[in-house]
């Protein structure tokens, strides 16, 4: 298969690494060090405990490239509409483009370049963490879900499953994708954005009763939207996830919490901002989420 | 008239300094050594730019002084249950009890203690800093506002008008008091808890986007409360008017602000509590000060 992986950011390095195994796959990134790095000497991943050299082709310039059967997007959710926009001489009517980002929605943004029936969509639990240029950790191996908006005619899912498989990863294919995507979004929006503006570990979440209270709120608002989605949610059983998750890894710092502290634009609009963008679709009102999406802009835009 | 003012801080000692001047004042306060140095070398009140020394009798215990013609509660309002239940020996059948306390609503308290026609509510534009024990600034000299939450069929409040002005201060009564205490409620929960979540000053609320839209949010809240208590509010006026208390006082930091900077307990409850309380009542939805509320005493429960 032709791939192009565009994002060479931790997440970006380890699929389009794995794949170029046993496909012709282009790395696609804005930073011509990172690119020139990898094809000169390779991407370098450290993988249950060994440093795995893989090659595939870095490019910054695409053009040229032809079409490409199938896109992954791996670049902050943010920046999905310029890659795709800067990067549509890969797309032909039979190119497949996928997404694995975090957060929700992200189908839309695909959509102003493919029909719906081109779109995969997903999430993955593998872990990634950038060492060094073209240098990635690669860690907490899992699943990758993959599943599609609309009905799969074509058997483009079963294509996929096989080659990811084949190039070291898990792919299980998902009929309700969505619900799967938000599973993962539930507790992810109860703990990020909070977890940022109190500039709190993630165990402070359950310890704290008032913390707890405001995930427990931000909880209600996306189970009421994922209801109108027609997506199941047992906001009792989610909120108990939530505290587990809180207790569990009590010393985490979330990826919001983490920027926010460090006086980086954070990734909200991605999390948090997707349940704002559902609920607008479904037509319910999820005014926390609009406060605390604010909140986090202001704290932003502060320093 | 023999007045109690329960409470010896900044605007206990401006009342009950002044009132002492005409009237039989105790000024009660659960600190020993303010209670003897009032007794033995006076109150001093820095008043433009003079030292005036007021002699109001001071206390602790008031088991023994009788009932009062008037008591005026002058405690953080977190602690009115408390100081009138200490005092109850206070409060017979014709004591007035008076509130100037920030925020509202504050006559549900005071209900449990006396019956609504001896209630006496109202803000204070004067402004008090304690400088040292039983030394206080006296600033910002404006009107002292009063009412009733009930027809006054017996004239209490232009004999406490006499009384008070009587003392220095400048009464002004009003018919309808609640429609005062909201409006200086309005621009004080719109600033006043964003400011502290935020950690900045009052300038930057109309200086960033996403600040103002946080205020704008509780402004919303708190209009829609108004309405259903049946006061009138123009929410496009009053954000107008947030706008410019933040711009004409940009160095302003706010109370709470400062509270949670130094990791101290804050009024939050007082100010943006009392619109939640109010909105319960009037059956009103105001979930973006739920959660700020939630938010400022985790901020407190963190340090």
């Amino acid at each position: 298969m032709k791939i192009a992986v565009i994002g060479a950011g931790a997440m970006g390095s380890i699929y389009g690494g794995h794949l170029s195994l046993k496909n012709e796959v282009y790395l696609v990134d804005t930073n011509q060090t990172v690119v020139d790095i990898i094809n000169e000497k390779g991407l370098i991943l450290e993988e249950d405990g060994k440093q795995n050299i893989y090659h595939p082709k870095a490019v910054v310039d695409t053009s040229g490239l032809g079409e490409m059967d199938l896109i992954i997007l791996f670049v902050k959710a943010l920046f999905s509409r310029a890659a795709l926009s800067g990067n549509k001489c890969l797309i032909g009517p039979d190119t497949y483009v996928m997404t694995l980002q975090n957060g929700s929605g992200h189908e839309d943004i695909l959509a102003e370049f493919v029909d719906k029936e081109h779109i995969l969509i997903g999430t993955t639990e593998d872990q990634g963490t950038v060492l060094g240029t073209a240098h990635v950790r690669h860690g907490g191996e899992g699943n990758t879900n993959l599943g599609m908006i609309t009905e799969d005619k074509t058997g483009i899912l079963p294509k996929i499953k096989e080659i990811f498989d084949s190039c070291g990863f898990k792919m299980k294919l998902h009929e309700n994708i969505q619900q799967l995507i938000w599973n993962k979004l539930f507790t992810n929006i109860s703990l990020s954005a909070v977890t940022a503006v109190l500039q709190v570990k993630m165990g402070y979440i359950a310890s704290d009763e008032h913390a707890f209270a405001m995930a427990g709120m931000l909880l209600h608002e996306a189970v009421e939207t994922a209801h109108a989605l027609g997506l199941s949610a047992d906001e009792k059983e989610l909120l108990e996830k939530v505290k587990k998750t809180s207790e569990n890894v009590p010393e985490g710092i979330t990826s919001i919490c983490a920027d926010l502290g460090k006086g980086r634009k954070t990734e909200v609009d991605t999390i948090s901002g997707s349940v704002i963008r559902a609920a607008k679709k479904a037509g319910v009102s999820v005014p926390c989420h609009e406060f605390l999406v604010h909140m986090v802009h202001s704290m932003e835009n502060r320093s």
